[in-house]
């Protein structure tokens, strides 16, 4: 067993400052420990005491008979580093520290946090600053939290992991009393040493657990997370997770264009859809959609009976399903077929959905003959099953006839318990149904097993040879040498020649057939064409004075002269799209958004992270961010425009992340802005692109 | 007293078709009212019985010792009608029946619901196919469901009115144990007669209710909900509507390119803003959002403190206010100085919000000094109070402590209980702070309250004298007839000359001076584009040689051959707008959206109903509606562009709207699009546009 495992399952734990009143926080580990059974060896630890509840009780970590895998902190945060120091010369696997005092309060607390550090050497860590963890499936108790105690625990295959420890008392003293089962508890806090990742990794190995449900302050290590994810994915373990911090997005400071667009919690978005968590969007969600999940039903695809015995709540179900995307078709023939030879009364509306069995009364069997034709209908992916008021005579033949048909399917089953009746809800889960109090919690639990079972691990990009970036200058480049750099990775690029003078530029007008647009090139001046820097449209014989006048424009309105310009060929008739990357502590992004207003003022844009491997994007994940943007249809053949080239644009974006992947920290900020996409055939042409490189290593 | 306040407080309440046996569903209504201790006279009637629980029974309604002012029918529907007509002969105010199979069932069932219309004369008819009444205030229970019967009910301030008998059921059995306190509670169902609005305008009367939560299918007529709802606004009685049906939005079939961007759901968002009726977007918001605003207590500003006695908790409630627009700022200097000196610890977090109070413990005189200088500060307008697990010891010290500082202020007090503790909550809501499970609960309760405080009725369009509309052709107009409208109201038009030879054009290119725009003029083609119907940018000389080759081109792809042509003016420089409207049967809405693609791909557009008085909108509504718009930054300066002529624009819509008016169902269809903005003081310009007319009265 490696430490984790030791830390979760220990088979003795030694509890360092343990006080002999059970009243006081600190004689809590001890008590919680034997309350429920634990069968290894505890080992308190306090010089003033002989035995504590007729266990030994050793004066100092020292004089222990043996060497426990696990160590509880009961001190202050000024005297926890030096048990933790003794506990790692002993060799224990881990220490929990409860103390708090440590960053979170500040520059002496943090150093306070670096000397524990220190203390722990090899030993894992806990906290510090945490409620420690609850092993429900052992039913081992580290912790010293009144949250996080109960007379029982509602054992079941959900692992959760908290950066906050009053959250995961809160989850457990939510999840119990609705029948909702859980495995293990894990209050990881300040997370100077096991964080959310370790844990994550821990579960997907676990077999008790079959969900993860998470709650994210900050990702600390997303490489780790990504792994752990990834791990949890490949086995077959769906992660959900809530985050918080979703209102600080606005707040954060931005560089570059697309660093706008970007936000930090929409990084967060990125990087949870690429490697398979279930965001959670709500508190409440994070136990609703593990609920679901935990039965191990499966979803593949959106439409949805509802069997109800009450209209209204039907409709209320109908309704919150159809606002996202679920499908509420009326049963097929055979199935309408099925349902009215169940029925003896006049009055059945057993051809629509909600399938309504009202006046049919709630006889078991009537139920049982309907679950399973429903069940059994090729026109449905998943039941909800409405209870009403009259259903909560008899909760248990109710319960027990849905339960009688589950093992018939594995398409999944849930309800909506419409009056207030937490017993039945619970009762309903128990028994492999989970049952929610709010229709949109039923949508939300069927979204969630639906992006479980529908997400596949991204592409990896096609390997290629790294591109020769020799001699690349530093700083920020021109307008040139950014497309420059851009051609060198693969993105087609208007043709152009920089000139100086009024003949040079004839002569590249010339050189470059028809119309041409005129710019100046300066890295000092952004915003060209507000100052007058851009001409469209020039015919060869206008360009050399219309450079002139250009110059002086300029040089007046900014008090800097140009001296140098770029003749660019006119690019006509294609969709504007903005290219670009972002830096984040999660990971560096890709974005792809509409040119012009759209990107800016609609929030049109779509991200994803480069994976951890080097490379760049995949095609399909290209293509995807494409088609993700609301503004799609205008590549798509929108109100009759031509269809635009997609296949170049996906070459170009996947180019552009190889390029940010390969340069690395070097690059510091990129955009191609714009990138004209032609019609289906006629390739896309990078216009113009800002660039800022490091220097090289 | 009028027929509603007889049928909602009856002194004597005759139950027609009462059985003896309390088991049975008929024998309900009496067991119901006599179990709540009605005062008033029973008249059960019965030909098979003699007494019923020792109440004398009658063998018809002809055998009556009085009028009573309510009858209950429980009979069928296919004898509902017979005892609905002796009811009315009698002159009872009100029946209510129960039986369903009526219109919801099919054309047999409307024609049953015809002969009770009839049977009932100018009685008053609640249902059918309702569940009944219950009249919490006053202990009074007109129903014979077991979903509106308990053996105490939670009686407070909040009136229900709900289109679902079951929904209503399910209110009543959630809000009991939460301790919201409820005052009426009707059920209309197929609203033969009585509605939704009738019971409005009596609530908006009821001195015992002071919050009005609807539960709406759909509302049937409009304009006596319009006038109920505004008459609740006046009393100060905030109205808080759920809608079911917003998934239905998409299916709905729109004729105009305006009509598509509208969709019925959006009519209902538009209804309810007028009238100052608060949107619940969940079915769990009916019950949240009355709660708190049935403290009475007062919302001024999005400025929250929260006071927490544990970390993650305060942050969910903080996270999802900031997501809705709050903020959450930390204590001014004065504030956290108070709050100092109440603090007793050392690791005080008293100078940031969520205002930590953890390590104080919860004593009720720092729980009491610390809501105090909250409630005080200058900086908050309202205080979020979360309940963390530690307070669970001792509800009713805390909340005590709490109750006895709300008469020191009139902002908002609300809690999150963040464990599982139903009873605690239930005790704060019942002590005058409402309580609530989820944090995005409390956002939306105190969005509501702020909602509520703000909303001001919209201010009425400025009196207009009619505009003369005499000899206006019918059917569907050309572009130059439809502009020609549009002028005639108001709105500036480009200018422009019908032609119909190349000579005639060359003239009238002269005339409107600089270059022109060439367009045929038919009202069989509708898309002159695409169809080569469209020249831009034409010099005098060249527009006869154009118009001969349009007129070939056009004809080559249409068969049809032009013999009209509109030479306009070219209008550069400006921002598109569509300013249309569209009918629905909740009334006639003006739609204002930015022009090109993103009113489409986007949504964006703005939506308002026109006020029943036969006016267009105000100059106030009309400016609300463009900055509603998310692209509103590209007329309001948006990166160095000119600002738009937004008084112009705004005169526009409210000329359109009241040619929307003044036509009223002659008007079929209206679209300006698009209407050119030009730069501020340069006004705005029709361009192009399609109405249609019926026949004049």
């Amino acid at each position: 067993m490696n430490a984790i495992s030791r830390l979760v399952q220990p088979r003795s734990v030694a509890v360092i400052g343990a006080s002999a009143d059970g009243r006081k926080t600190a004689g809590r580990p001890v008590a919680y420990l034997r309350k429920h059974g634990f069968s290894g060896d505890i080992y308190p630890v306090n010089p003033r005491v002989d035995d504590i509840d007729g266990l030994r009780c050793y004066p100092d970590i020292a004089s222990l008979p043996a060497v426990p895998d696990v160590g509880i902190v009961l001190l202050g945060a000024e005297r926890a580093d030096l048990a933790v120091r003794e506990l790692a010369e002993r060799g224990v696997a881990a220490a929990i520290v409860l103390a708090s005092g440590y960053s979170e309060t500040g520059e002496e607390g943090a150093r306070r946090q670096a000397r524990l550090v220190e203390a722990a050497g090899g030993m894992r860590i806990l906290g510090p600053n945490t409620i420690g963890l609850v092993n429900l499936t052992d039913n081992i108790v580290l912790s010293a939290s009144g949250a996080l105690e109960m007379d029982r625990f509602p054992v079941g295959s959900i692992g959760v992991v908290s950066q906050s420890g009053g959250i995961l008392g809160a989850l457990l003293s939510r999840a119990a009393p609705r029948g909702i089962g859980l495995s293990k508890l894990i209050s990881t806090s300040n997370e100077v040493d096991l964080d959310l990742a370790d844990f994550v990794d821990y579960l997907a190995d676990d077999d008790a657990t079959k969900v993860i449900a998470l709650y994210i302050e900050a990702v600390r290590n997303p490489e780790k997370f990504r792994a752990a994810a990834l791990k949890a994915a490949r086995a077959g373990k769906p992660v959900v997770a809530f985050k918080i911090g979703r209102s600080e997005a606005g707040a954060k400071a931005a560089v570059s264009h697309t660093g706008a667009l970007a936000g930090a919690d929409r990084m967060y978005d990125a990087l949870f859809r690429q490697v398979g968590v279930i965001r959670a969007q709500t508190f409440g969600d994070l136990l609703d959609i593990p609920a679901a999940l935990a039965t191990g039903r499966v979803l593949r695809g959106n439409r949805v009976a509802i069997l109800t015995s009450t209209g209204g709540a039907g409709t209320l179900v109908s309704d919150s399903l159809g606002v996202s995307g679920f499908d509420t078709p009326a049963p097929d023939p055979d199935t309408a077929a099925r349902l009215r030879a169940l029925q003896t009364g006049d009055h059945a509306a057993l051809d629509r959905n909600p399938i309504d069995v009202t006046l049919a009364g709630l006889q078991p069997d009537l139920l049982r003959g309907a679950i399973r034709a429903l069940l059994a209908s090729p026109s449905y992916d998943a039941l909800t099953i409405i209870v009403g008021s009259s259903s909560l005579a008899m909760p248990e033949l109710m319960a027990g006839a849905i339960q009688d048909c589950l093992p018939e399917s594995d398409k999944p089953v849930i309800a909506f318990v419409s009056p207030h009746a937490p017993s039945v809800a619970a009762l309903l889960t128990q028994r492999g149904v989970p049952a929610f109090a709010a229709a949109e919690s039923c949508t939300v639990a069927l979204a969630g097993m639906l992006h479980h079972a529908r997400w596949k691990a991204p592409e990896p990009s096609a390997p290629a040879a790294p591109v020769d970036v020799a001699g690349l200058p530093a700083g920020a480049l021109d307008e040139a040498q950014a497309k420059q750099l851009f051609a060198r990775f693969g993105v087609p690029c208007a043709g152009e020649t920089v000139v100086a003078s009024p003949a040079e530029a004839e002569q590249a007008a010339r050189a470059l057939g028809g119309r041409v647009v005129l710019k100046i090139l300066s890295n000092e001046i952004t915003h060209k064409s507000d100052v007058g820097g851009v001409a469209v449209g020039l015919a060869p014989e206008q360009i050399g004075a219309r450079l002139a006048a250009m110059k002086d424009e300029v040089q007046a309105r900014t008090g800097i002269a140009p001296r140098r310009f770029l003749v660019q060929e006119m690019v006509a008739g294609g969709t504007e799209v903005i290219v670009g990357m972002h830096r984040d502590p999660l990971g560096t992004a890709i974005l792809v958004g509409m040119g012009g207003i759209a990107a800016e003022l609609f929030k049109d844009t779509a991200m994803r992270l480069l994976p951890g491997d080097g490379g760049g994007l995949g095609r399909e994940q290209a293509l995807e961010m494409v088609r993700e943007l609301k503004s799609w249809p205008l590549l798509d053949g929108f109100r009759g425009r031509p269809k635009g080239d997609v296949e170049a644009l996906v070459s170009a974006i996947v180019a552009f992340s190889r390029m940010t992947a390969q340069l690395g920290d070097r690059l510091i900020e990129a955009e191609i802005n714009p990138l004209f996409v032609l019609p289906a055939g006629q390739g896309v042409r990078a216009a113009d692109g800002v660039a800022v490189l490091g220097a090289a290593a």
